[in-house]
């Protein structure tokens, strides 16, 4: 099912604002109250486990942010439709991050998100990062 | 004219779905089906012709598809309005394909879209390239 | 307050607008339809000093043109909201820009718009640009 063109913007929005708050360095309350509280953030297709609830969240972006100095994600092609527990979205996301090391690291990945509505409006309730290109 | 909200999502989602598809090294029939059955995809631009039917687009990709390890268009800029015939919209694409050679290819090119009304929706009638900045 | 569906496609339209005039090299008077009369162009944080007006953005642009062979200019990461004067919104782009002497200048930079209303539809009241991550 198709959905309207108000939730599509409001979904936009929280793949975008996921962005820009990840790209806020430090700014970890911004990025974990776009998660729902039993939230799951799979990064196994990277390596790098399955972080669970705002809580893994936010220890997983406190350590993350500790050694960046600049961030730019770049978020693209987002599709989004409705699903029975709420909606589904797609992006692909070409990321720079400058580390304070001086090291830059360049990510073309691809973002599944699982979003269920709630007061505050449209949460994720699961993330899956892919790579599109292998890593060079 | 201008488009409704919901066309305008609909044909971003083609504009990114044709992105996708094309991303999803091999899946020639999910390419075919965004295009009308006489569509023209002009690559003339590129030096590369044009080609003509969901025919010929399949051909073009099942050749193409068959020297690509992973590929990654970004989508960008994406405007449309309405036609006479239906829609059209551009779109900017930052493309990366890593051959199964193991060589690179960056592309900044611009997309021209002619979309047309049908039953599945809207189908694109005229796809043509250009590039942004000139291959390196 | 949220914006309208029809209103976000019409912001982001401005935003891509802008892209687009900047990359159409040589169409100082499609830039400059883009802003309001009393704009302001803020490029302070590039140490690039602020300019005002449309005659100040037209005289800029003309400079800027005439260095330049080609543009692209990926707009991403559109998010927008109603403000007391109109609206606001935020963009990300990632700029290529091939000099007229063959030089290639890649930027990552934030766009900031302060959006009104006028007969000719929304208008930049104000572009302040920042870089999301340092020139290499």
């Amino acid at each position: 099912m198709s959905l309207s063109a108000e939730d599509r913007f409001a979904i936009a929005d929280v793949v975008n604002g996921f962005a820009l708050a990840v790209d806020d360095i430090g700014n970890v309350d911004g990025v974990v109250a776009l998660f729902a509280p039993d939230a799951v953030y799979d990064l196994s297709a990277l390596g790098m486990g399955t972080i669970l609830g705002q809580e893994g969240v936010g220890e997983f972006f406190t350590t993350a942010f500790a050694g960046m100095a600049h961030n730019a994600h770049y978020m693209t092609n987002i599709t989004a439709s409705s699903t029975d527990a709420g909606a589904k979205a797609q992006a692909y996301g070409h990321a720079f991050s400058l580390g304070k090391d001086g090291a830059m690291m360049e990510v073309k990945a691809r973002y599944n998100f699982d979003l269920v509505r709630s007061e505050k409006g449209w949460l994720i309730a699961r993330l899956t990062m892919g790579l599109l290109i292998p890593m060079g």
